[in-house]
């Protein structure tokens, strides 16, 4: 129960295509269009859809927005203002995770964009459920419909995920391993006198113990420094195996 | 403290106008190029970004990886491929989260991407501190420099407006300290031989690299380590001050 995506009226071929591709990036597969400004087929489209051939074979082309919209439960439209209605209106994380939880209940769901230049009319924003705002920098908050698409696209594909397995840790060399590398360094520290002034060999050793143990190394790296240090202490070149 | 953008040889002039137009939909204003293939200034970069000139025209050039993160504590690289380091990888919003902890406690953090077609190269992933992999679906899991860039953006903007606590960070040292660290110590290592096998030496020196880049040394550490390091080298014994 994937959701469709729907394309109101696109303008530019390129822009269908760019859709298709994102959607291929975060597994979607069904595209609608809704009168293409430009036909279909469209040349450019396909050009533009590297690797979603498939997708751009399969669109469904619907005369009003309506009947695209028919076997369709809950709608999302992505809009940019936001309109004077009292329509939920969510960022995309927060409609995506609705939306997931939609789909696992056996809604059918579509996500909506409109033209290009002008956005859906006010009267096919009134048949959207949600409309989602992707949030932008008061600067700059035109997005095109290929950002749009790459955004919701990833807020989807990212909660589609298997129950996410539990984070494996980065493997930490035990102490034994790292006493063995403490009682090298300190050994040669004494030898040279690193710390020149007795006193303060306590508190340089307690700050160098934690510099290097904050690095949480392997046991192979934490043998990787001892041999390393064992050379630069021995100067001696070693051999080539 | 706001992320800088650093584009590393970056192949399309459409695909830096279309990373600075996103930048100005999600708020950044800093972009970096290190040898940008077509070189610099680039009219189809200028072209493409609609409304982002300003960014266009303040963008700074370096012949260098390492010299465009001189002054840069904590480097976030996007990568398609999971590398064969002790990287931590994370997600967008995971690593946008931290990101934003960092910058609050005030670090200099950068947001990096690699050539388009390639990637980038070992070495540099070695230089990063944290990699970000955008979740796909495996049917395609090629996304474009500009569809990363926005998914990036969206992700760091939507965590600006959010009352985070401010987090009292450890200090880091500048890419710079660092850099004059791993030149001292690679010059120890080449003189004894460390790495032994010739072939070994890159796999080898990038391991050793991440290794110290996860403890996270202030400048001070950085300084205590050279001095240590100089001193086991020189086998000296050091004057009581």
């Amino acid at each position: 129960m994937n959701p469709v995506v729907i394309l109101v009226r696109p303008q530019m071929g390129e822009n269908i295509g760019a859709v298709a591709r994102a959607m291929t990036n975060f597994g979607l597969s069904e595209l609608r269009l809704v009168a293409p400004r430009d036909g279909w087929p469209n040349r450019k489209a396909m050009e533009m859809a590297a690797g979603a051939a498939h997708i751009i074979e399969g669109v469904k082309v619907f005369a009003s927005f309506a009947e695209a919209l028919s076997d369709v439960q809950h709608v999302y439209a992505t809009t940019a203002r936001p309109r004077d209605m009292e329509k939920l209106v969510m960022e995309p994380a927060e409609a995506m995770g609705q939306l997931t939880e939609q789909q696992r209940g056996g809604y059918a769901c579509a996500l909506v964009y409109g033209p290009e230049r002008t956005g859906l009319e006010n009267e096919e924003v009134a048949m959207c459920n949600t409309l989602i705002t992707i949030p932008t920098s008061p600067d700059n908050s035109s997005l095109n419909l290929a950002q749009a698409s790459v955004i919701i696209g990833y807020e989807w594909w990212r909660r589609q995920g298997l129950p996410t397995p539990a984070k494996a840790l980065p493997e930490v060399a035990p102490r034994e391993d790292w006493n063995g590398f403490f009682s090298q360094l300190e050994g040669y520290l004494d030898e040279v006198n690193w710390y020149r002034v007795a006193d303060k060999k306590t508190i340089m050793w307690h700050n160098v113990m934690t510099m290097f143990l904050r690095a949480q190394w392997s046991a192979q790296e934490v043998r990787s420094m001892r041999g390393m240090l064992r050379s630069i202490w021995e100067r001696r070149r070693l051999n080539t195996d």
